[in-house]
């Protein structure tokens, strides 16, 4: 169904606008995506939005979103550029903004043989942190993101931008600890710590698949526990003066390794 | 010098205040950092801060720290947390604040042998990645950032943020492309792009030190011209949907497989 809104005033603006903040993402069970590129890779994932807002269509791929939209008989809304800016809270909006049905896997669905890599994140404060490890899951060919305790929403606007698409093509749970434990001894899975507390070369030790790679809070790091309760800690080599990696930036080098390992064994 | 501020109007408040706009800090020549972690990693590095801002000193780093300024004369600003916060923008302000001088290398100072890798960034965009990159710089040995074209000022709140403290152990220097691929061919150098132009996947290729390690713009990649003045395109092989990593996260794993050459040929 495709229609127009022109006032700002329109209860669908307010509504959608509201979704920037997660009390109304939660009792919606919604979230918003910005611009071209994040909403075609979810279309080439097979998600479409259960609402559309443009500002006119020039490009093609905006038509080719919308000539989706409009086969699925989604809700395409046309609007001007300033009420894009109303709901995106950005002086430059995106081309298209659209509303997806949130989507986090439960734990008992998740099919651990169907990929070699997961990452479990615990307690991560920084949504830009999230999206850019699920980018990375992406590319490295995870399975998806587990996310364990209370972690930053990630269907914030933040986190699904930095994703850049990928939380459309990831798994997403959220979990507490011991469910999760519980979970993984069930089956195969080698949980991998990443951790300053052990002098194991995170090169030095052989992964096996799935492995499930486990980094812990920005400012804290891995609760003791947890890193008692894995399989093995390893250490990504630091020569500089400072003590740890950025959170993202230490999932992507030991996803790397695993990933590596992997290559150079097929 | 010891001193206590209690007014909100005071004209330093203002002032240091002002540094979190860029073009106050260009006018001052200055930059803030916040926090203890930052600050201390900061006086680790030997620099410390043009003036510190305190609202009473309980941790046992920030009398280390005052001390430390104090031996050196320079200007300790005792103040309240809500004026802090004034300075800091934030809620809860971190504990202690300073005002730095800022440190650009000129090209020609850089001492290319110093170290083994180097990176080099093109109109970076993002302070919360050019901080990141810097944290790994640190932790790969890295001797330093250059920055090449428009980047985000590396002195923004954000970025010294997000390097934790490697903005104080990196050297940073700004360039123009052509500047820079001058300076960089009267010496040794390999100049290793990442891109998605080349199907020669990075751990494929032997790196000879020093490496500078080029990234380009997070939405554009590197101009074609960049990349055809490289010594070698290398590309991080990708199993996803998507077709780019984040640009601190690629930079990361780039520099880790030249680190990781390097310990095995140790």
């Amino acid at each position: 169904m495709a229609r127009e809104i022109t006032g700002f005033s329109n209860p669908l603006v307010k509504r959608v606008r509201s979704l920037r903040e997660k009390k109304f993402r939660k009792a919606e069970g919604l979230f918003l995506a910005e611009g071209l590129r994040i909403l075609t890779e979810a279309r080439e994932a097979s998600m479409l939005p259960e609402m559309l807002f443009h500002a006119g269509a020039d490009h093609p791929l905006a038509r080719d979103l919308i000539d989706a939209m409009e086969a699925a008989g989604g809700d395409v809304i046309e609007t001007s550029a300033d009420i894009l800016s109303k709901i995106s809270g950005k002086d430059n909006p995106q081309a298209v903004v659209g509303v997806y049905r949130d989507r986090l896997t439960p734990l008992e669905q998740v099919d651990r043989g169907s990929a070699d890599i997961w990452i479990v994140a615990q307690s991560l404060r920084d949504p830009g942190n999230l999206g850019t490890i699920l980018r990375t899951g992406d590319a490295v060919g995870a399975g998806g993101l587990i996310l364990i305790d209370d972690c930053v929403d990630p269907f914030s606007v933040e986190a699904v931008r930095a994703s850049m698409g990928a939380l459309f093509t990831q798994k997403i749970v959220a979990a507490r600890w011991e469910e999760f434990i519980d979970w993984l001894r069930q089956g195969a899975g080698q949980l991998v710590g990443t951790s300053l507390n052990t002098t194991k070369d995170y090169q030095e030790v052989e992964y096996r698949e799935p492995v499930f790679l486990l980094v812990g809070n920005e400012a804290q790091g891995l609760p003791e526990a947890y890193e008692a309760a894995c399989d093995m800690l390893v250490k990504i080599p630091m020569l500089g003066k400072a003590d740890s990696l950025n959170v993202a930036v230490a999932t992507a080098v030991m996803a790397y390794e695993v990933l590596n390992q992997r290559r150079r064994r097929a």
